[in-house]
């Protein structure tokens, strides 16, 4: 069980060098650097890569050792899948929708507008063929993925005037994730592509209209809600975002089965405690936001409905031209359907009486 | 790092009897057996118990041995938790709620009436105070206790007749799970005691009126469909049963931390899976149902209304008299009431659009 990881810690060369007898060398840890697209101030993120990290090294008893590194430090944020494939870094944590413009395919890994919520997600990766299918895909970058978290339902973002209908999206100045663009480009939306640092100073100024982030917790810490007090939900771009941990295949392959166990597990243990962790902030954050004077906007159904057309019909363009897409996508909307089937009526149907409550 | 598993696999006596060097023993396995509340053909949930010693196992090499078994294997399926404190088994898994009879408290650890959803309960447990007032709970029964799957909100059950009010619960003989029936007798609902096997003939000869059970995964084997139509919605009562790891603490106490760090990881893969194994199912089973003859109804918000000022009654009476309970719900209840005002926006919001579509 130990040769494998004793060929990765000292190299074969170096055994025939040295003649140091294999046994000793078996001890030697296996180092993992696990680079994250998140920085540290994105603690809920960047926290499920430092708990991997923790447990696993809790459990391999010093036979693995994984580190985490902020973006920039080894690897910049969106060059985590070039540096997993490439060998750069062992491991990596990302959303994988960043990555669209490789192939779309990998917003499937994350999340797509109107697609599934966080746990017909998890359901679908750890029961239905998710996980199987991504490991297909990522073959080709080299790379073994594992779920590694949630954000649950995201917010809409902030706007600096109200949206009332669809035609309010014409012209709109709107910063936003990557993917979510090809749906509410054909709406009339001017997606933004500015760094971090500028977005609040444009939104202050008027040459960015809105932004959508992440959530309330995140959102808090940024501080748009001083230069733009409409918050809009739901965020029904991303129902769901997973987050993912990718794992180069010869740095996997080198584990002996007990380490390739102890990831595994760890990596469900991030996947729990992240969407926990969010969960459990997030409405919290919620109450100072409204507490700043913050306005709730639920999106009009005018404006869901133009763009879930908007989405339907990028969906049917990208399963004609892109054959990886069209494999993924036809077993992830035959388990989203057949899951809202079942959730619309006794979920929906516990969660809606108690939110009525208005507890 | 072996001292404990040394001591634990030999016994101190072995050791001074025998003179064998500790080096030698110190390989020697931990074996853990642990028993479940849910036969071999509740698949989903015993199957996390399989899959945690499948990942245990696999992860401890050869360190650590656990092997499980059904009820009336070792221990009956309601006699885990004095088996676990005896240290007649090292672990268990079970739904908490079955122990109310020892003290209502330990429903608060699975599902009370009008409690958290599941993902508001895996949050509370993980980030909020749910496992550490648990822990604290426990140490009286000497068992340390972990998130182990849940079944996602569990339907309201199977009727002879329809139930259009509440005044349908007048003498209605259902035979339910325990702990609702302190909120559903004051409502007139005769709570029925059967024995598993005689609530098929009891229903089909009527002297069963209703019986709740799990989900369509579970149901649909059942067979209750064939001689009670209505399948009522939600199921109130359990909108987010957690299902529990217990371990004897000595049994805890005695692991490495290399080997408790792989339980804690483990633990959290089969939280994970049980639950995905439940969305996946149940969709496909309700399907099956539906094509069946069964007819879905919601219960009607008389129902619930009723129900939810008689659970308000009964928290409120055990908070007087029962510190344990006081102690715990008071923060539950604040984790799940705030827990709500965010999910009643955002999550709502994206899921009700969704189900709205009819996919």
């Amino acid at each position: 069980m130990e040769r494998r990881s004793f060929v990765k810690g000292a190299g074969m060369a170096g055994i025939l060098a040295t003649g140091v007898a294999p046994a000793v060398h078996a001890q030697q840890a296996v180092r993992w650097r696990l680079t994250s697209s998140f920085p540290k101030s994105l603690d809920t993120l960047y926290g499920g890569a430092e708990l991997f990290a923790k447990n696993v090294n809790a459990a391999a008893g010093g036979k693995l050792n994984v580190t985490v590194h902020q973006p920039g430090e080894l690897v910049p944020a969106f060059g985590v899948v070039d540096a997993v494939q490439q060998g750069t870094v062992e491991a990596a944590t990302t959303a994988a929708y960043y990555f669209f413009g490789k192939d779309d395919t990998f917003a499937l890994d994350c999340a797509v507008p109107f697609g599934m919520n966080s746990r017909q997600m998890t359901a679908w990766y750890t029961w239905g063929n998710g996980r199987k299918l991504f490991r297909e895909f990522y073959r080709q970058y080299d790379i073994v993925n594992f779920a590694f978290g949630n954000t649950g339902a995201q917010m809409g973002g902030w706007f600096r005037k109200e949206i009332k209908s669809a035609a309010d999206l014409k012209g709109l100045k709107f910063r936003m994730g990557g993917f979510v663009g090809k749906v509410l480009e054909p709406l009339g939306v001017v997606p933004q592509n500015i760094p971090p640092g500028e977005v609040y100073q444009g939104l202050e100024k008027g040459t960015l209209d809105a932004v959508e982030f992440v959530n309330p917790y995140d959102d808090l810490k940024l501080g748009f809600y001083k230069v733009a007090k409409n918050y809009y939900y739901p965020g029904f771009w991303e129902g769901g975002p997973q987050i993912t941990l990718y794992v180069n295949v010869k740095a996997w392959e080198a584990l002996s089965p007990e380490l390739q166990a102890i990831v595994e597990s760890a990596a469900f243990a991030s996947h729990v405690s992240v969407q926990a962790h969010y969960d459990t902030v997030n409405p919290i954050a919620l109450k100072e936001l409204i507490a700043n004077g913050v306005k709730l906007h639920r999106f009009d159904k005018s404006i869901l409905d133009a763009a879930y057309k908007s989405a339907l019909q990028l969906y049917s363009d990208l399963s004609n031209k892109n054959p990886n897409w069209k494999k993924i996508w036809t077993d992830y909307e035959q388990f989203r359907n057949q899951s809202i089937a079942w959730f619309r009526f006794n979920e929906a149907g516990f969660n809606s009486y108690m939110e009525s409550l208005k507890l």
